[in-house]
Parts: C-alpha cells; sequence; structure tokens
C-alpha cells in the first residue's frame, strides 16, 4: 500500500519547525506494512492544498494530511477539504458536547470560534482526538481514503496509533508484519557488518535486517513480512538469537530501550547504587542517568571535577599523581573513580577524563583523548579512547562509553 | 522569489532521518527574502524525480533539489537531470584532479566509482563543494533554475552561503532584506506580546517582529524589506533599542547566542568563577556551561546531590536543615549555594532542588516544584518555580531558569 502524506504549515516552510511528523509517520507506516512514496508540504492556501490532494488521489493508495485544523481563520484545511469531496458542514453534537467537557475540565468557557471545531464534513467520517480539540476527518475519493489529523505531535501521534491504524488494518488486507529491533553498543557499524556477514547470508528472503545507527549505539531491526505469522515469529526469534549470541558483549536490550535504562534496571533490582566523577563530559553522564524516572533509587550523585582542584578536595586525587602523569592519564582517571567510591560509599563509580577541545590538546595527548574508569564492587576497569575532533562529538560519544563500559562491568556480577 | 525544495531520498520517507535540511533552508531563504512555497521529499526513483521538477518548474521561481548525488548505484539523481535537461555527461578535468587532491589528503585511492563524479553534465553550471566530493549543478530551464546540491546537511549548508545564495543575489534582483535577533529570557511570550503591544503599533509596515520561542527563551526577529538600505537599518537599530529598553531584565543578547555563553563571556571578561550544587536538574545546567569551548576557564566544577547524604556531606548542608523544611525548600536552596561557595571558593554558585517527577511529589511540593539559589559575591538571590508535569520539561526549563537568574545576578556588578 503507497502511502502520501501532505503536511499543511507555513511555519514548517520557513523552518520554524523541523517536520518530526513526517519521520515518525515513515517510521510507523514502515512498521506497519504501508510504504510512504512522499511527503508534500504546503502553505495553508486553498489552491496548494486542493492541487496537492488531487496529485496525491491519482498516485497513492492512501493520503494523509496533517496540519491546519486549528480554530483560527489560516487554517483552512477543514473547509477546503469539505468543499473538495463536495459535502458540507453539520454540527456534530457528540463532538460538540466533548468540547464543552474538554473547556469546562480546563475552567475555560467555549468560545463559538472554538464551538465551530464540531462542525464537521457530512460525508466524511470522524475520527476522535482525545487529545484535543480538532477531530480528524476520513474523506473517501474512488476508494482512496483521504485522512486529514491535527498537526499538533502528541495529538497526531495518538490519533494515528489508537484510532487511524486499526482502521486502515480493518479496511485493507495488510501482510502480516513483523518487528524486533536489538539494541547494541560499544562497536561500529562496520564491526557489527562484518561479525554478522554469515548470519546475514543465512536469513530467508522475507527477513531484513536495518542498521539504525545514533550516537554511541546501533539498532538492528529485523522485519519480516508475509502471510504465515507463525512461520515468520518463529524465524524472528531464531535470527534475534543468533545475532544476540554473536554479539554477546554489545547486544544490551531491545525495542529502543536506552544504556542509561537498562543500567537502572539492573541497578534498582539487585539493590546497587552508582555515582559518577566527570571531567571532560561535564556532567553529561550524570545528566542522562537522572534523566530516567526512579533514577534516584539508585543514583547517589555526581561531582563534576573540572578544575584540578575539585579533583584533588572532592576526590582525593593527589596534586602529585596530575603532576606526573597529567590529569588526562589511566592514574587520574582510575583515582578518580576509586576516590568517588570510597569518600562517597557507592557501589560503583564512573569516571572520567579527557580533552574535549578544541584547545589543550597537545602531540602526546591530542583533542579528543579521553580516560574512562569505572570503579566497582570488586575491581576497576579502565579505557583510553580517541574521540575524534568535535567538542559536542567528544562529549556525547565519551557519555555512551562511560554507560556502555557501566553495563559491560554489571555483566559480571 | 517563490522557491520550491525537492529532497530526495529513502531514508527520510522511512523516518530513518529526519529532514532538516528543509528547517535550514526555510530559515535561510527567508532571510534572503526568498519564500519557499512548497518542500517536496520523494524516493530515488526516475520517475518521480522528473514529475517533481516538471511540477516544480510550473510552479516556482527557482527549483532546489537536494540528496542522491552519492557515488553508488542507487543515487541517480544526476544522471535523472541530465536526460531530463537533454545534456551529457562529461568529464571535468578541474573537477576531477580536486577529487584526487581530496582522496590523496586522506590517504586513499580514488577509485573509479569515485572519479565518475567528476563526470558531470555538460549544459549545467557545476558549483564546487569544498566538503565534499559531490558537485552542485544549476541547470536552468525557461528561466527557472533547477539547481541540485548534495543531501548531507554540512556539505549543501556550506555549498548554499557560499556559493548558490552569491549567484541568485546576482542573477536576480532581490529586494535589500536585514534581519537582527534579540535573544530573550526569563519571560514568557505572552508576556513579551503584552510589553511590546505600543511597539508594535509604532512599527512601519515594511518591518515585522516575530516571536521565534525555543525551551527556556524567545528569540526576537525583526525583519525589514525594501530598496532603501540606510533607512532599513536606521529603522531596525531604533526599534531593537526601544524593544531592548522595554525588556531590559530579559534581553541578554543578539543573533542566536545561548544564555550559557553569555554568562561565560561575562566571567571571562571581569576574571570570575562559577560552580553548580544540582539536585533536579541533574547535571544538566552543568552540561550546557561546559559544553561551551573555554569553559575551563571560569567554571571550576558542580556537584549533582542527588541523595540527601550528598548535600550534607559536600554542600554542608544540615541534615536538621532538611528535617525541618524538607530537600525541596528555600532554606535547603540557598544553603546548597552557599556552601558550594564557602567550600569549593567560587565567586558565584548555582544551585537547584526540586521535584523532577513523575513520583515525589505532595499535596503541599507538588510534581514540578522547584527551588533555585544562586549565590555571588554579596547577595543571595532566590526563586520558587512550577515548572508543570513532565520530567524532561522540568529538568530543561529549571536549568534555563537558572542560566537566566545567573545573568540577572550578573548584571548588578
Amino acid at each position: 500500500m503507497k502511502v502520501e502524506v501532505i503536511t499543511i504549515g507555513d511555519e514548517i516552510l520557513i523552518g520554524q519547525i523541523v517536520n518530526t511528523n513526517a519521520a515518525w509517520l515513515g517510521v510507523e507506516c514502515s512498521k506497519l506494512g504501508l510504504e510512504i512514496i512522499q511527503t508534500t508540504t504546503i502553505k495553508d492556501r486553498k489552491n496548494d492544498i486542493i492541487f496537492a490532494v488531487e496529485k496525491a488521489i491519482n498516485h497513492a493508495d492512501i493520503v494523509f494530511v496533517t496540519g491546519g485544523l486549528g480554530p483560527t481563520n489560516d487554517d483552512i484545511t477543514k473547509i477546503t477539504l469539505t468543499n473538495f469531496f463536495g459535502t458540507e458542514l453539520v454540527r456534530n453534537t457528540e463532538i460538540e458536547a466533548n468540547l464543552e467537557a474538554w473547556f469546562t475540565a480546563r475552567g475555560r468557557i467555549l468560545s463559538d470560534m472554538n464551538r465551530a471545531q464540531a462542525d464537521l464534513p457530512k460525508a466524511a467520517e470522524i475520527i476522535p482526538n482525545t487529545m484535543g480539540t480538532a477531530s480528524g476527518m476520513w474523506f473517501e475519493k474512488n476508494g482512496i481514503p483521504v485522512i486529514s489529523m491535527p498537526g499538533v505531535p502528541y495529538e497526531m501521534k495518538s490519533m494515528v496509533k489508537n484510532e487511524i491504524f486499526p482502521r486502515i488494518q480493518q479496511r485493507f488486507q495488510l501482510p502480516f508484519i513483523f518487528h524486533r529491533t536489538l539494541m547494541v553498543a560499544g562497536i561500529v557499524e562496520s564491526s557489527i557488518a562484518q561479525k554478522l556477514k554469515n548470519i546475514e547470508a543465512e536469513m530467508p528472503h522475507f527477513l531484513k535486517l536495518a542498521y539504525l545507527p545514533k550516537p554511541g549505539i546501533v539498532r538492528l531491526r529485523l522485519s519480516a513480512v508475509g502471510e504465515n505469522e507463525v512461520l515468520i515469529k518463529k524465524t524472528i526469534l531464531e535470527f534475534e538469537n543468533k545475532i544476540s549470541e554473536e554479539l554477546k558483549n554489545y547486544h544490551y536490550g531491545f525495542d529502543e530501550i536506552t544504556l542509561e535504562e537498562t543500567i537502572g534496571k539492573i541497578l534498582k533490582a539487585k539493590n546497587l547504587t552508582v555515582g559518577t566523577a566527570e571531567s571532560c563530559t561535564g556532567g553529561k553522564i550524570t545528566h542522562k542517568i537522572t534523566s530516567i524516572s526512579g533514577s534516584s533509587d539508585y543514583f547517589k550523585g555526581g561531582i563534576v571535577a573540572y578544575d584540578n582542584s575539585w579533583k584533588e578536595t572532592l576526590l582525593g586525587v593527589d596534586s602529585q599523581l596530575i603532576q606526573k602523569y597529567g590529569a588526562v592519564s589511566e592514574e587520574v582517571a582510575n583515582k578518580m573513580s576509586l576516590g568517588l567510591k570510597q569518600k562517597m560509599g557507592v557501589d560503583y563509580a564512573i569516571a572520567t577524563t579527557g580533552i574535549a577541545g578544541p584547545t589543550g590538546g597537545s602531540d602526546q595527548k591530542p583533542v579528543g583523548t579521553v580516560w574512562i574508569s569505572i570503579a566497582g564492587p570488586n575491581n576497576v576497569m579502565v579505557q583510553k579512547y580517541s574521540m575524534g575532533t568535535d567538542r559536542e562529538f567528544i562529549i556525547e560519544r565519551s557519555s555512551m562509553q562511560a554507560l556502555y563500559l557501566m553495563w559491560q562491568m554489571l555483566q559480571k556480577i
């Protein structure tokens, strides 16, 4: 099934908003077995909307229209589509009652302008919007659904998942499609490809493996399409296990889970605690760990020891050690993690020291040199990295690598 | 001048990549006085490319095509456009020499596949790419330029700014357009609009003010279009000063500068230092400050005191104070900033304590309650906020607000 997406809104064309809706729809449609063949962004202008919809009906099997459904005058999608499909607006009393309830619940009065959001096209199926006040509208022409929905991302996403996709699945005979994403860290794409060469060669034609890299991690998405649900699920499971076994030291979880969440789950389950002693990563590791709800159960605190005197005072790193080996060294990294562990009594301590640049590098220790040390209950693990030359990249990659090493150490308990 | 942008690439349609190029082009085109009327994303397929280009030529004055210029077989933009414009590929010896040099500089051999990137359409003007190996191509039909450029963001951006925009300005008589962006923090859009009502009413018709909000800040963009450069610049300056005066306590800088950069410049110039004592913001403030190159000149370090025992041990917050007022209180926030300042000898200390949720709230102190305290050389400033209910939002907004308060305190020295 071919899908075309039409996005309506000046704010996207002038770059005030990045069109993340399109990317989200791309991912979700392909999971469902729908292929997006084109996305078009146009202005809130009658002729542009009609032209785009007419063109899309001629090319696609399903047309999604997002945006332009607000109550103000500049939003003309509803009236334009109503006229285009030769129908008329009628007051929908059920939606009107919902609007009344929505405004009352928020202590606001339903104005005439907002009440007009209950005026909806007679010939369209009305799609409820549980997150906002603009209803979705399912028009149809020559068997091609043209589905109009709000542009506000969380309203659109909820409507697509809960209302539109189930209707599409009911209306069309879609192939059975199944996905499983393996989350992998601590290894680059090309090395993964090398390791998985034989496994990929064994894969049946209905199974596909996509490499989806993000900074510091690679998502491996297995997808299978077909008629035989049992066979598909069995095959996915079989290859998921093969890949997981081959990438044993790198495969940390499934389906979009982050490293910080995975680590948190292990620590919480085992009633263990962690703290951080960051230098070059400047609080990024701590920020990642504390971005997880419930992290206060296992994360005790962190010290960003930027200045060497902070390393001395708070982590017990001897100034002579810094003089002898330099602040960016194996010795100092280890002393930072061990010092934190000892001083603050955490089970695990994550430490980083490096040169994030653009200044501060030397021939022996160029910008991008980073030492990461993890102190655990029984041992210390330390690694040196060359993280390139871009400050933002060095901070991000070093933080991800530190979390990966932390996960690795937790595998050994 | 109307512009249509055609983006070619399956990876954008399936949502693997968010189309940030389109947003960037939207911003840059409008700065130059070009209006993007449509952006279209299509697959790497010959007929789709031809159909989109034909349609664009009929609607726009200039057509930008991005993507599909790589050396591999799936990239067919170059050959498709060459055929569409009825010309042929010829080896460009200058570009070939550049490719040789490019590969040699990187210690790589120029393969036949890569050498073929020097085969370029005879009838197009070739646009140099200083950041990569795919040249840009300026075709023309019925006076409408169709400009093909790489999809890699930094290659595309550099080519647009340095090569394509200057050629467009030379080729077309664009109106004189001038922009100035005032960066504003610590105040919401609606309050700004209230304060600027009279100033906006005074603005001449050729001057426009756009409100561009980002989390924690609002960018106010003044734009003027016309023929008279002197008048335009004078008018912008006049209104820039009026707005700045009206928003005296909120207007912290110009043209996309961040709060953390502004603070850093002031601290560096005055030879002052800062440290952080974060609880609910979990390292986000520290991360923002250290993301600035050269921050080690004024940022000494930070303590993320998540656990109350860390607040006691490292910041000297008495456990009885926590028992009496609670960890989320004015008293504890002040003690955190003062404790850090005293213990670590920084000139300024930024402290936060709050409930980021989703758990931990109570009737008296619901999720989103945040205290921010700044201790300076002569005084302490403390503020309470209600930051909503979303964890990510609470962390981000509190961090921005803390930086804003820090900037405010620096205004008084």
